[in-house]
């Protein structure tokens, strides 16, 4: 990239004139596979007037790129076939047409899976580069995945001081941020469940979680009611399904769930295992709500706030599973719907 | 009865000093039997100062009562054995020691499953003598059923003008006022399901239903589909199971449930079947909430208010099914469990 024009200059010297491009050519079934998609190398046209051009830096996968793939309507249209997929990026304008970000400007937006990204200079962000910590934070802890956590504990949830707190997924880029988050507002007791033993390690380690357990040794309810002798008032939901039935058996009364994701049923295929438990619903009076993050884009000035100095003062940590190369993105992409990450999962160009 | 003491005379020439009451004498496991409970006839002691003696008219039998019979930590606490269990009842003062409440007064209260009732006259409210109307009215339509059905409306789901509704146990006591309060509140169509074709024909013939289905015909989701080619906005939901499957599957986006009951699973002693579509919370941004009336007397008077001209002139109407005699009062309880009721269920003493 370039980044020898003065910071202002609205034209550029750089020459970066095609653009290394993922499309999807097939609708996977079930898990992704390599035939599904295509990298594709495509020219750039001149940028028109008010338009800027970005080299890539890092680009997001995240899981709900797999409900994308399928076409069928949801919460975020299909990706069209034999188009680039999309998703969040962040990289540094190397030309520009518009006065409002100069090359050189660091830049968050929605044109991911590629190298190269431009369009209008709307359609990018400014972001704040934070001495020692990697431009790739915008895309997770203090970007949309954070804003994710801090939506689901507080708005949804309803969090309040002294409240038990489980977490599915925990290990997960949106749910280290749940635990800390609801450290930070004052809940009594955090629990996480993940994948792996080395992940639960991570939670107590140095995520500050109380407890946590591994759901691949079986038996989610009775772990979870191991680690909660007191019960559950908030479960934050990343992957239905047991999870689910478990904290319906184990809320409290007035127990609030939010329902993030439903991460182990994007893949399937077979017969849907039902959910258990919902009797309690009625019984415990619970509420049980799901969300998405395009309803509630109102809350970021105050999630930054309130949580971007635990990260100035070192309160708050993150952790990434950076993945190296344009070439490499759609195996971390399938990774990440494998578990194959702790925290934030990013591929680095 | 006795009515022929003055009004506001605080003593009473009644001879009534004897109840029969039924006793929870076993737990049921599943169905309740016979043998789960007795009829027994006790003496009552003299009246205390500010006590009131009450001859019962009707009494309710309620879904709710099942859980009560179980022995396990729920919304209600559980029937003591060997004791007379409670509910609601309507009746009129017999013999009073309390100048609030004089011989001759109607009254409701939660004395139930007996024939005379005492204690003090905090425990028993004043209700209003509609001209044409039985005093039973207070036990459903104008009661807590009546209430159930407002408060889960309104408060829980937030039902807003041009919803589409649907209720299922739609002939049920709750259900049929699920199906008026809607239309009266500006629903744009109103759907139920009942357990028979008769209970089916009445509600779009009686109580205004644009469209029912009858569940025992099997295919739930598909027969809710085709009454709502639109989708639904609102499911109240008063059995679970099933129909909560097929109501996520059909709900639109930012639909929500008000969950009152789940009495298909009241008797349930196998392995619970599981809710599907539990996904959709999350794509479809639903919310689902439990609520049990405890926590909602504060909405009976905006109730009163809003409903009560509505029964006066004539705009709604209520079924009841009732069976008489004392005797009866178990036999009356397990048709309901059944679904051998058409409204509110109650005994005439």
């Amino acid at each position: 990239m370039s980044n020898d024009t003065p910071s202002g200059d609205s034209t550029s010297t750089s020459t970066t004139t095609t653009s290394s491009q993922w499309h999807l050519v097939a609708r996977p079934h079930g898990e992704p596979v390599p035939s599904d998609v295509a990298l594709r190398t495509v020219d750039l046209p001149p940028l028109g007037e008010g338009e800027v051009r970005v080299a890539n830096e890092f680009l997001s996968v995240d899981p709900y790129m797999r409900g994308r793939m399928n076409d069928v309507p949801s919460y975020v249209p299909p990706f069209r076939l034999d188009e680039p997929m999309t998703g969040g990026a962040v990289g540094r304008v190397v030309e520009s047409r518009s006065s409002d970000l100069p090359v050189g400007t660091a830049v968050s937006h929605n044109d991911g899976w590629r190298d190269v990204a431009q369009g209008p200079a709307k359609a990018f962000s400014r972001v704040e580069e934070l001495p020692g910590v990697s431009l790739s934070v915008h895309l997770g802890a203090l970007g949309l995945t954070g804003l994710t956590a801090y939506t689901g504990l507080t708005r949804i949830a309803g969090l309040k001081e002294g409240d038990v707190v489980f977490v599915s997924g925990a290990a997960g880029a949106v749910g280290t941020m749940v635990g800390q988050i609801a450290r930070l507002r004052g809940a009594s007791r955090v629990i996480g469940s993940a994948g792996s033993a080395e992940k639960v390690a991570l939670l107590t380690s140095k995520y500050g979680f109380d407890a946590a357990f591994n759901y691949r040794d079986g038996d989610v309810l009775g772990q979870l009611q191991a680690a909660a002798p007191d019960g559950i008032d908030v479960y934050f939901d990343n992957v239905g399904g047991d999870h689910l039935s478990a904290a319906f058996e184990t809320l409290n009364r007035f127990g609030r769930i939010a329902v993030c994701g439903a991460i182990g049923a994007y893949n399937a295929t077979g017969a849907e295992q039902g959910v258990t438990g919902t009797t309690r619903i009625v019984t415990r009076s619970l509420r049980v709500e799901g969300f998405t993050m395009g309803d509630h884009w109102d809350l970021a000035p105050e999630f930054a706030a309130e949580v971007g100095p635990a990260f100035a003062d070192g309160r708050f940590v993150f952790d990434e599973t950076v993945v190296d190369g344009l070439d490499n993105t759609f195996d971390a992409f399938v990774g990440l719907l494998r578990g194959q990450n702790v925290g934030k999962m990013v591929v680095r160009l």
